[in-house]
């Protein structure tokens, strides 16, 4: 930025430390010496910027007030982290960062997630100041309120300038993995000498909270593992946590396991006002390419604020009017709630032109490339805006009933490889099941340090960090389509991060197989039961189980096309023949007929299936028609497709004069009496399953043609 | 035990070492040095055991072979980890371990714990050769059968000897932290000076994957804080999981971040072989007593395969008929399958004796406890037993429609208070959320490093560990009552440790309260919607959400005594009225008239409510009142409850022929179609939360009394 190329002297700003304010030790518990770790006290080394003293500490407290007075006038929120994050907050959004604030959504910028999200005023206050038109005066004194673009937890849905929704810790600081891991992969497929195209860092602050979940862990492992040296996260290092000190609970070497991670580790003792040490840890990151690093900044939680600075009063709610008062009186700030000084404004105004100008640059940059290496730019192009080539869909295989009966998570495989020829943007992998999940794309090699061209994510056994990861690369460029795989048993591991997914309107597609009983000797802990049935009530996510090929691929076509929801797919370890009369296109009805006997839309039964079970109903059909019934056979491969057709189509499909209705599934019959009426009967498992071969659990379980044929009689 | 008075040479064993065998270094990225770092190698130190070398070879070689042969048979299964963990195995359950074959249950054996569940064919071999019955020739020759006590993971409720079920990665570990947490608080509680009635150790084995997961990280950190120094985790050093060499996705340093957790940590550099290595580092883990030990193990997968050791193909499937002669080949075992040589079984047939003995030692400790201390030792006999105290449910506090208006979560704190008062058992704590849990016993302390007596545990921002030290802590002594507290949303954290408890028959309270858009400001991340579907469609899982005081207590009294199965309660951050007609003992039947105006147990309408919104129903109904409707009011305490009543009595609460029924809560409608019915109407939550005041955000998603009274008027 232009900024840095001028000069400013060392800001000095200890006079307003509160005296509640003490330094935290590292807990040295042993005799390990670190000898990379590097401290950065407050030096005397003076940096040359382009803004005076005064005018970074005025900045700084602009940003503390602005949380203060707006979680004061909600009554409700988070100052500490902001009042204590406010000079690294300062020094990223106006001397390193690099982004254009009147488009937010300019491919090469830095990308910044607040991992700590209830601390979120922070990052309202910063895209307010370099003049987001997301965040206006208004919006921060609208903070938590109905409709406003300010909410409690950061939204990207709602405010452009957010890249992610975070707030549930630890997943920001995952999701950042997946922004560098983009920027990493990108950089490798497009970038040619001389033309930089894809370039950008990615910041995260995290806090204590997120440092202490499983998650986070996860995730920094395999950040070290790929080398994600353009990551950067500052661990707001406050030692307080809801419920007081962290001593009552993390008192573990956080230093020392990032070491172990593999991250380059840096400590800035003094994040109050430490502006220069956090700068040189910047720039020493920064020179550190082969890793990501971990700055840890101690700062003071709330700090200026006399009596809850330090505290866990100062974490989650207002301060209240005194203290707030009082906090004035202690940082000198004798102004009215959400006032921003002139110099302040003046200083932050130049962003815009900054940022407008850092857009037209690249643009010409990429004016070159493109000229250079057509096919390369217009890929580009394409995975920026997100439009998917032209006739994409004619990969997607087809099956016809005279092919080999086939698992479909095998089918799965074959869409996803036929996909990857034609979608650039797809990528993925799995949990360390890849031979399982049938998930690897046969024409690419792993995605590692010094492969980063390929396309294929080794994940290992971290369902949680993978689902993470995944919503970053989603919400990096349009145009990727992560797919992450476990078995479906499994997603209770990634459940937080598949939740967000839904509720930030990630297209993450997640291939969920060995999706029933069906896959037999492992047992119960192995076997899902409820899971589908969870899925179907999580809102703007889609629960397919495809019963064979056709509908594999339609399943995949409608997990493509539905940009701003995640698709969960359950695929079966087992072998399933095709059908007659699945179609891809039919997947997107949700429910279709498959055959029927029966004239007037008026069947004397009607049986539903979906997935492996899909084949029980439609054998039961065939001996029910053999006795003389008229059976209607209908698959419903996703309730929530179904749920969206037009009543017509609804009635076509599931006649409300037909109460004669029969489901099976393997797995909870929870939900389904909405299908199957009061007069229904729903076939299902509404208990744990069993540790034998698949075939003797079906028939124990009674989830058998026989038992459709007797429940059918039952409600005919 | 009595073997480790006599004497034995150093076993040997190289020559069966299969040649794909490498050795794996240990990967130093930096120059941080090691001083705690304890590498044993095979040394000359020549150890004193009872047992002759060649001995000690064809017991690690039966245990290969049980396994593999039991594999083999089932054509289904893990035989790597056995193979290589049979020299640990071997040394823990021979030499090392207190326990009672006879009696899997006596309360003061060690416990051992395979985190790596997959590998069971281990723990089975073992407890076969230690003489427990439950495992018998037969049942390793049914492995992974239908109805077999060997199914394909260890399952706690299946075979007696297995503590705890494992299979899905990183629980075990996490369950061991809940077991050693246990022995450490007993030990403080019930020891005198000259008796020390509880006293043994928590052994653990666990792999690459487990230590991948997450939870690990977060449950090791909580080990090692809380000091427990009789933990002693294997960790079986394969360096290849399922999809390969682990070094496609996990090269951090492990050591290191153990060493960062605040482990001592010992690395056994030959696992295959390496007897007195082995021994020697158990030796030194015990010495190291203020925090726990990982001993990491350095195997071969597979070991003795001549062509599948070191690889993947040696991990989840029968070697094939081909290699397993093979291996016998190599490993010199010409014998048939399932052979236990004699010298192996005489040698074995010791611990039934000598596990009697343990226990008649113990027995005899106790009576001279008792009689010294007698109320110490009948509490805990009250604990080993599972009985609950006489008369401990009057502690439950009563409520009338009187008192204040409280929320649910503040009504929970009393019962928790009131109940820890006379049940020795109950002992718990939250995720950092103590003081939004409302979960502190206010006459304990923390239980700490330093304060092991006392009940309050602070699990910091780690729930998924959390929830799975919880399920140690209950499986560890019948009578202990643990619960655990977040968000009610951040279940989805920890869900997978849930489900394990569940399966696992654990009596485990989740304390979850913010149960719905009522928490207001955090917004849509803080919001639980589909949560309480998600765990009504769990097999074996009550989902309690109480309305008032008495209906929370009524929760209570139900999680107490359902001794096995796990309780949710979801629990409001906001103020609700006591209401008249509920009480403690009707939350037992799950569903129940609160109010009704019919007669003939007809109505013209039913209000259904749960929580928070049985008062909008209980006002709802007393406005359709006032328009002379008969209007009848049921409380939805618990859909699993209702569902366990007879059908006379769901009948005398819904009745077949009133159809106009309309329910409210503010969650998901998925599956209320059961309750209300096809002419009936849900009124829920089908979409995500929002960031505003409670207040405006129940208004704006029609949670109101209104809506009620609109639904009721369209139904009838």
């Amino acid at each position: 930025m232009a900024a840095s190329s001028s000069s400013l002297s060392k800001p000095f700003f200890s006079n307003t430390i509160p005296t509640t304010t003490k330094t935290h030790m590292i807990t040295t518990t042993n005799t390990i010496s670190f000898t990379r770790l590097t401290t950065i006290k407050a030096s005397a080394k003076t940096y040359k910027k382009g803004i005076d003293t005064s005018l970074v500490e005025n900045s700084v407290n602009t940003i503390r007030f602005l949380a203060v007075d707006a979680v004061e006038k909600a009554n409700s929120g988070h100052p500490g982290l902001p009042m204590g994050c406010a000079p690294m907050g300062h020094i990223l959004f106006d001397e390193v960062m690099r982004y254009n604030p009147k488009n937010p959504y300019w491919f090469n910028r830095d990308r910044f997630v607040l991992s700590a999200g209830h601390g979120c005023m922070l990052q309202y206050a910063l895209l307010y100041l370099a003049g987001y038109d997301s965040v206006k005066d208004e919006d921060l004194k609208s903070f938590r309120q109905w409709g406003s673009k300010t909410p409690g937890h950061p939204e990207n849905f709602v405010t452009p300038g957010i890249e992610l929704t975070t707030g549930p810790l630890g997943q920001g600081i995952a999701n950042a993995v997946g922004l560098a891991l983009v920027e990493k992969h990108l950089a490798s497929r497009y970038n040619k000498p001389g033309h930089e195209i894809v370039d950008h860092y990615t910041y995260v602050i995290l806090g204590d909270g997120c440092q202490m979940e499983g998650v986070s862990n996860e995730a920094c492992s395999l950040a070290a593992h790929w080398g994600l040296g353009k990551l950067i996260a500052f661990y707001d290092d406050n030692h307080i946590s809801i419920d007081g000190d962290t001593d009552i609970a993390f008192t573990e070497n956080v230093d020392r396991r990032f070491e172990g991670l593999g991250w380059h580790v840096i400590w800035v003792k003094n994040g109050n006002s430490g502006y220069d040490e956090i700068r040189e840890a910047i720039e020493e990151a920064k020179s550190v390419t082969d890793r990501p690093t971990l700055i840890r900044v101690t700062t003071t939680i709330g700090f200026g604020s006399p009596n809850k600075a330090n505290s866990y009063s100062a974490h989650g709610s207002a301060l209240g009017a005194k203290e707030v008062e009082a906090t004035r009186k202690n940082l000198k700030w004798a102004h009215e709630p959400f006032y921003v000084p002139e110099d302040v404004k003046t200083h932050w105004s130049r962003h815009i032109s900054e940022g407008s100008a850092l857009e037209t640059e690249w643009n010409k940059m990429f004016a070159a490339y493109e000229k250079k290496y057509k096919d390369d730019a217009a890929e580009l192009k394409g995975l920026i805006s997100g439009e998917l080539p032209a006739g994409w869909e004619k990969a997607l295989p087809t099956y016809t009933p005279e092919m080999p009966a086939d698992a479909t998570r095998n089918l799965s495989q074959q869409c996803l490889n036929n996909l990857a020829n034609v979608l650039p943007g797809l990528l993925g992998g799995s949990a360390d099941l890849a031979s399982s999940n049938m998930t690897l794309l046969k024409m690419f090699g792993d995605f590692q340090k010094h492969t980063p061209t390929e396309r294929n994510l080794r994940f290992g056994v971290r369902e949680h960090g993978m689902g993470a990861i995944c919503n970053g690369i989603a919400h990096h460029t349009k145009g990727l389509i992560p797919y992450c795989a476990t078995f479906f048993v499994f997603t209770d591991y990634m459940r937080a991060s598949m939740r967000l997914a839904a509720l930030s309107e990630s297209r993450v597609i997640y291939v969920m197989t060995h999706d029933s009983i069906g896959l037999g000797e492992d047992g119960p802990t192995h076997q899902p039961v409820e899971h589908i049935a969870s899925f179907r009530a999580m809102p703007n996510i889609l629960m397919l189980r495809p019963a064979d090929g056709n509908e594999t691929a339609g399943a995949y076509r409608v997990a493509i096309l539905n940009t701003k929801r995640p698709s969960v797919l359950a695929l079966s370890r087992q072998k399933l023949p095709n059908l007659t009369g699945t179609s891809i296109e039919n997947v997107e009805k949700g429910g279709y007929i498959l055959s029927d006997s029966s004239s007037n839309n008026k069947p004397d039964v009607i049986l539903i299936g979906t997935g492996s079970e899909l084949e029980l109903a439609v054998k039961a059909g065939d001996e029910l028609r053999k006795e003389g019934k008229a059976v209607r056979v209908v698959s419903f491969v996703s309730w929530e497709l179904f749920d969206e057709q037009s009543d017509e189509y609804k009635e076509s499909v599931l006649p409300s004069s037909v109460t004669a209705r029969v489901s099976i599934e393997a797995g909870s019959t929870f939900g389904w009496e909405k299908i199957v009426g009061a007069k229904g009967k729903a076939i299902g498992i509404d208990k744990f399953g069993a540790s034998a071969p698949a075939g003797k659990i079906y028939k124990e379980y009674g989830i058998t043609v026989e038992a459709v044929i007797e429940a059918a009689k039952t409600v005919c």
